[in-house]
């Protein structure tokens, strides 16, 4: 029969979702390809009691997944299982079989895409990778090959749906980020363990795959200067707002003459940008480039049929290979081969602030803070103040002009150890209008 | 030498930039590739007086197409002339030849381009077309390969800078359409003979290559109701946003239960919407897939580097295919096979409507024209009256509940025949909140 036979392991939401477009949306998928992908097995450990979608209730279903990947009948594997450990052995078994896989796996192929690239294309198979970043939007297939005669310069994201709700949420209502969280919790937005989302860990995996494609440089999570939300309070956005700002855990990377800068951060930008129309559980990244200027690319991050459709057009592309015999034409990072930069440490980088400071008043608390900052060569842009009922001290505001961060940080170590100071400041890049 | 050899024919714009980035950023090509692209010749008829980008100074010129195709070294030939005539038979002959073309041509490829790959299929070289829509969008791809598994059931862009750019002037400075138009002219954003921008047509070229590749349906222009921006006028402006909305060249293309809506035409859509935001000359393309959900992408719509970026991964594709023995890997349609499912006339088509009137004041003008709309059971929404000094009749506005245009139609045409219209009432789609 004129079809490709997938091997689908992990059956929890995207492993689901996928499942139900394969099955839903199969005449078009034909239609499209000309033959047509043929599910030959499903695993995953509770796969007993899992409802399949209607034309796949009598697919072969097995606990074990070194059954999937022994197959000989399955030429593509796709790795729905999540993790570092388990999915790894999942991929690294389906390439030594001969078997092109395609994954969802954010963490795994942030810290080992390269290496597991380097065995795959040694086997002449293809590994697809479109579903691990930003779930609907296909910025792999725009990064690899879109926009791939660009030299991008810069990319900003806002890639973890999570935190970009909880602080869409505290932004609209007011509310506490405990309150804010524990409500995400209740509804499903967020894990128990939140930590991942909220901490940034998630969108710093993210942003590696998303710089190693645009840069081709081989960067991994540990490279990338990370920042969570937790200290995010509505009084900064009352701020933010009032300087003509929002406020995103925002994912950042760009080439400048010295090399490459990359963080996630909750980062300050101007309201008119488009990134901060980016509301609730939506993803967007918004990429300049030498010659092409600016695009942007918006849609859901996650969610079992958006992520679905992510892995099924990767089961698709990687099917096409297989058929026209091309499996490693083009590698999933968008270069042939990845160099060894390390970026630069987020020290060296030169930003507007934003500091947040709470306090007992006193009088001369406004020259005590510019005293530091003079000191350091750092000039204060503004100073705002918002009538506050705040019982853990008075809140305000110092704006900087553009700073070196090593300087904004030796300052801040200065100002925390001030007798008047409630708690550390905080401090947030603030970027200008473009 | 490890490279893949091409020939630029036309050097105005699209060429120049598809050259200065094909030089400048070589290496960065190259290392994406694992080889290099080279520009084997170039041509067109004033070869002999183009400055060329510093590296290619010492490229083979001539003024004589048929040279470049019959160039047995060139690998790719990358058609940038325009137009129908001279365009078509660069195309099949290189076809004829056994070359792979990348062709920024909308409106060749909207007529011919089915055509045009079956005759590359049969010699098994590659037709690539991402410079023919939206410039620096890589919407091709997106379509063709990035959420090829999904079923997109609408789809909506604004795919015309020019018109975009003057609407956008009307409604910021509140100028005529005329003078707006004859600005546009002086800085060169609109041609001498703007029909093909302002009636819709060149808009209308790019949605019926987007129709076909979303829908898997041979769309031709022909096939697309298309109305231009002329009768816009700063009043319509000042109503729009008093009814939450602005006015856009809106291409449209949906699936419904009865077949294929596709127009392109002015149409109010709610300013909250993420396409009311698109200024000046940029392009955007909303996408509603029934599994991915909502999907945006915006970038510039034209200009050298955004369509060499475009003409340039093109390329660097097609190269990639050429090396890997795949070149009828993928159609640049989407669809294997394309059906001939015809679009449903617009007359069936359901919207709510803005009518503008132009009348000489007297009583009972209302009460006529809701007996009209009485009669064709429509239901008036809302009127409208702004205060006004035309001496071209007194403007005010009827809003329409859901209705089919043909019912619209035969009461417009009736309305037209009264004795207090100063003009034919100017109907205009209006679309909801999402």
């Amino acid at each position: 029969m004129d079809q490709v036979n997938i091997g689908v392991i992990g059956l929890g939401n995207v492993g689901l979702g996928t499942l139900t477009i394969l099955a839903e949306n199969a005449a078009e998928i034909t239609q499209k390809l000309g033959f047509s992908l043929h599910v030959e097995a499903v695993c995953s450990p509770s796969v007993a009691r899992k409802a399949l979608p209607a034309g796949l209730a009598s697919t072969f279903r097995t606990p074990d997944w070194r059954e999937v990947v022994a197959n000989p009948r399955i030429q593509i594997i796709a790795e729905l299982v999540g993790g570092t450990t388990v999915a790894r052995e999942i991929i690294e078994s389906a390439i030594a079989a001969g078997k092109s896989v395609v994954t969802a796996n954010k963490e795994l192929m942030a810290l080992e895409g390269c290496n597991l690239w380097d065995q795959a294309i040694k086997r002449g198979i293809n590994l697809a990778m479109e579903a691990s970043v930003a779930g609907g939007i296909p910025i792999h297939a725009v990064l690899r090959e879109g926009i791939s005669g660009d030299r991008v310069v810069a990319l900003q994201g806002i890639l973890n749906g999570t935190s970009n709700y909880i602080l869409t949420e505290i932004e609209r209502h007011g509310a506490d980020f405990d309150a804010v969280l524990k409500d995400a919790q209740r509804l499903g937005y967020a894990e128990a363990d939140p930590s991942a989302d909220i901490d940034g860990w998630d969108a710093r995996s993210k942003l590696a795959i998303l710089a190693a494609l645009a840069f081709g440089e081989r960067i991994t999570p540990g490279d990338i200067h990370t920042e969570g939300i937790r200290r995010i309070s509505p009084i900064d956005f009352q701020y933010a707002h009032q300087l003509g700002h929002t406020i995103k855990l925002l994912c950042s990377a760009r080439r400048s003459e010295q090399g490459l800068f990359l963080s996630v951060r909750p980062t300050l930008i101007p309201r008119s940008t488009i990134l901060a129309s980016v509301q609730g559980a939506y993803n967007a990244i918004w990429v300049r480039g030498a010659y092409g200027q600016d695009t942007f690319y918006y849609g859901r991050g996650a969610g079992p049929h958006p992520t679905g459709v992510a892995v099924v057009s990767d089961l698709m592309r990687v099917a096409r290979e297989i058929r026209a015999g091309s499996p490693e034409r083009v590698s999933p990072f968008a270069h042939s081969r990845l160099g060894d930069q390390r970026p630069l440490p987020v020290t060296l980088q030169k930003s507007g602030y934003y500091l947040r400071f709470r306090v007992n008043d006193r009088p001369g608390i406004i020259a005590a803070l510019a005293g530091i900052l003079a000191e350091k060569r750092i000039s204060l842009d503004a100073v705002l103040q918002l009538p506050s009922e705040s019982k853990q001290g008075l809140p305000f505001v110092i704006t900087l002009e553009p700073a070196y961060e090593a300087d904004v940080r030796e300052a801040l170590a200065q100002m925390a150890g001030l007798d008047f100071m409630v708690e550390p400041p905080l401090a947030l890049p603030m970027e200008r209008p473009v």
